[in-house]
């Protein structure tokens, strides 16, 4: 027997698609008994949100139900089965969903799809709701195919920690010394991604082949769902040898064979992998003296970093229908790093161009340094000044309100013309605008609602001002200075008034990273975060700007999510509320 | 014995007026034993969201705890228990939180609280998601205060129903058949508001006291958590009389008797009252000729549904900090009646103001109903004409980019620079921006992205336009045709281009306000669309509109919530999907 790792990609709700995909699978010639597997919730897509209890969507996934199991009866391949993640509707008797179960059906040819195990563990905390939707059903968790015992889970199954009252691993544990070996352990997964997220997996994954000694089975889906990724890198570990595995962000077939298990090791059960603890610690390190610093990323996990944000932006793009975009190019390191990776990431009858748009205060070297990127990018760079609508707007606004406009509103409405702008050249070609704020400027409302905020998606941010600098060296590195030196070593700034730069209104962005990943991480209270070396008057500011700019955040736009804990769908706090 | 049924109305997180206010009930001079009744999470605010799991919130929430401890110590009025709603937090060897329960707490003078019970049913649908964040813990019901047995309950707890697996209210019936009789039941209550949910409430109440063979209390909290409304309408009815009732949106304390039950009516346990069914149903109503209708409102509904949108918008307003308020008129029925409903809810030290931005296919009328309405409202207008900033920027595209601005682009450059321009204002004088579109626009994407669509707070996001137009009338009918009446029999127009009306982009506003009903509340799919009397290419055309301005929505401001489904914090399904 062996088995094969469907790591697939598709749209939810693209029924035919995921049809398609499972018949291509079973029509396949296989090389004798053949187990496929298809990750959770193969048969719908993830995550479904309010999607599963809304009748159209339901009405179109049953209707596939249907077909696959009239296409099953028709079916001769006698020597494969299949595990496919679904959904399981119990309805009430008006056809209301009453229950809902996230499943693995057997799908044996010539049989209709039978129910065979129900998820266990519904994660519902961050970006997890399934507590909202799914029912958690106790079925046994190990079956017989093909003459052989083998244990199944889904997903969080094998992530049992302080967060949950139950333990899947345990139980499957519990259960083989009681009645017999198993020959395999089998995961079907969605499991989202973030940088660093594979190797927890793979550890984990080893434990309980350890512990259940037998060889571990692990499929991932591949997608972006508009701010969450599913990265695959399905795969197959015997004890502490990795058999195989398939790549990131790239639909694949993984073929892996069923090795008996024969290592002497002895584990114990590690349950401290996915506590709330583990998940969403602060990214810190120790620097000199004793002084808190953002964790350094590794050239690898650049590498995945950079992999995510190109894979999760061309998904939204793609899914979206759009193939071209336009980017409004400041002279800053943000807005430089978005186009380039966006570039990096263009695919054939993909076309860019860039904006500049400068104002009354823009340098000289803000229009020279993004043509220079654009030169290197190949990328067309057009310059739309906004000086004359600038000033009769300020003009019309002294006539009409009998007032000059100054200060906040002579520096915003640059931003906002700027966003209206971009948007109109957007709509004169059909464009996508994609925005180009970074985590630093968004948790500390440091941007122009409807101004430099606009976007229909968010490349950077998930990453504080500092990793943008650590992303675009990386860049820089492995592509030969993309990225003018010049415009990475300039100070940052908004150039809305005369010699403006960021670190007049904010700490130096390698104490504001800090300080916000103390704040976001959920972890730590005030007092802990002085105490990792900061004064506590800057602390206290920074919490309160990340206190009052959640009214921005609230309509930002989704952003690719490409670490543990994000603003966005995991991330909920009321607008109003005292502090 | 009597009680008091606190109607209480703290900003989240206010932590000293939520003690002064506790302190305050304790040491006005009651009359003989009293029962203090303060709302569920009385002691946080609610819904807090991830703020319960953020160590600086949870930090001071516990030295409220421990600051009450202490008051309570010294507190000498032997005469007065409360039972009072709040989080019970335990904590792992980290200190993070392991579970929170939504607990009564007791305060009995002297000594320290004490948890007394635990919410057992944590809605989780919709707006809720009360699972993510609360652990359910079976604690006894009954308990005896001043030598009195009295049932309690939190809440959702009196409403079981299919989308529960338990049901309190049997228990306690069950218990009191084995236990003996209780002298009355509690409920404390933090129960969002819409329109006509508080006969819901009685009539559920009414049942229970029956059943129970006691009166039942039921005291709920008032506030506006940026687009989640508290009503209070606090109450207590013995069988079926309703002893006396609290009003609705205005904190106030209600001093209600114990009398003994009497009634000998039998009443059977209805379990239809909060089902999935019965809280998301369609609002429609069978019209002529078996045609169907949006279901007219009542006028005592159209006045709770006036109520709930001043009071919201006030909270909004008032816990932003802000007493100043532009509003861009267009010459429209939308942006009219926001304004309104914005001038009707004023207070002392509020002003508000209104722009007209005239654009080159802006009517004369426009202007003239416009000045008529703030003529009637006593509200300043001024006029910033856009045709200028629109010619001279499609001047500058032409040359800039080397095409002419057409199509699309022309006609949302308007709109967004009237947003530009209408931000620029409030930030001039630090005023609010509200919002003026309605639900049918939100639904179907008939709106600009930073355009039309920005602003703080949507006062009418919740009410499809043939609700804007009957609140409109009513309005009218009470306040003397405050709103011009040519106004309202006007057209609909976005007037971005010639002779452009809303009608020609989409089916009459009768039609689509009830497709999208049929659509929004998940319960019917196209072919039940379709049955009710619609064309099936104009279902699927509002279908498809529906769909494709997910990304819209997602960006958009808060909704006041006055209707059972909104769009907003309980409305969540992914921008790109198949379908």
């Amino acid at each position: 027997m062996q088995l094969i790792l469907h790591q697939t990609m598709q749209t939810i709700g693209d029924f035919e698609t995921i049809f398609k995909d499972l018949e291509k699978a079973f029509t396949t010639n296989s090389k004798g008994p053949t187990l496929h597997l298809f990750p959770e919730l193969y048969l719908t897509g993830y995550p479904l949100q309010d999607l599963c209890l809304q009748r159209p969507f339901i009405d179109r996934y049953l209707s596939l139900i249907e077909k696959i199991d009239a296409w099953s009866k028709k079916l001769k391949q006698a020597q494969d089965i299949g595990l496919i993640g679904g959904l399981h509707y119990e309805f009430d008797q008006n056809g209301l969903p009453l229950n809902i179960e996230n499943v693995i059906y057997k799908l044996v040819p010539g049989q209709k799809l039978e129910c065979l195990y129900t998820k266990r563990l519904l994660p519902n905390y961050d970006i997890f709701d399934e507590k909202k939707y799914f029912t958690s059903v106790n079925r046994p968790q190990i079956h017989t195919l093909f003459d052989k015992r083998i244990g199944v889970m889904i997903c969080e199954d094998m992530w049992s920690s302080t967060t949950h009252n139950e333990d899947p691993t345990e139980d499957l544990i519990k259960q083989i010394s009681q009645s017999g070996p198993v020959e395999a352990i089998i995961n079907i997964s969605a499991s989202p991604f973030f940088v660093g997220k594979h190797e927890k997996r793979i550890a984990r994954a080893k434990e309980i082949s350890h512990l259940c000694k037998a060889p571990f089975y692990y499929v991932n889906r591949i997608g972006g769902e508009d701010e969450i990724l599913f990265d695959g890198q399905s795969f197959a570990v015997n004890g502490d040898e990795v058999l195989d595995q398939a790549k990131r962000f790239i639909p694949q077939d993984l073929t892996v064979p069923l090795p008996i298990y024969q290592s002497s090791k002895k584990v114990e059960s590690n349950k401290k992998d996915n506590t709330w603890e583990s998940l969403f610690s602060p990214s810190f390190e120790s620097g000199k003296k004793g002084k808190t610093n953002m964790r350094t990323f590794s050239e690898a996990e650049l590498a995945e970093m950079l992999e995510g944000l190109c894979f999760g932006f061309q998904q939204y793009a793609q899914k979206c229908g759009f193939s071209k975009f336009t980017i409004a190019l400041s002279g800053g390191i943000d807005s430089a790093l978005v186009l380039t990776i966006a570039r990096l990431s263009l695919g054939e009858n993909q076309t860019i161009e860039a904006v500049y748009m400068p104002g009354l205060f823009s340098a000289g070297l803000s229009y020279d340094l993004s043509s220079e990127l654009c030169k290197n990018l190949g990328v067309r760079l057009y310059s739309l000044p906004i000086k004359f609508f600038h000033s009769s707007i300020k003009n019309a606004f002294t006539s009409s309100f009998g007032q000059d406009m100054q200060g906040l509103a002579d520096e915003n409405i640059q931003s906002r013309l700027r966003g209206a702008l971009i948007y109109a050249r957007s709509n004169q070609i059909g464009s996508m605008v994609i925005n180009t704020s970074n985590k630093s400027e968004i948790a500390v409302g440091y941007s122009t609602q409807y101004g430099d905020s606009v976007g229909a998606i968010s490349m950077l941010g998930d990453l504080y001002k500092t990793e943008v600098y650590q992303l675009s060296q990386y860049i820089n590195k492995r592509y030969n200075n993309l990225l003018p030196v010049a415009l990475i070593e300039r100070a940052p700034t908004a150039e809305l008034r005369e010699n403006q730069k960021d670190q007049d209104s904010l700490p130096p962005y390698e104490e504001l990273d800090c300080i916000l990943e103390g704040i976001l991480c959920y972890r730590l209270n005030l007092e802990q975060i002085v105490e990792l070396g900061f004064k506590r008057e800057i602390v206290e500011k920074v919490y309160r700007l990340y206190k009052n700019s959640e009214y921005k955040r609230r309509q930002f736009c989704p952003i690719i999510k490409v670490k543990s804990k994000s603003f966005g769908f995991g991330y909920r706090v009321p607008i109003t509320h005292k502090y």
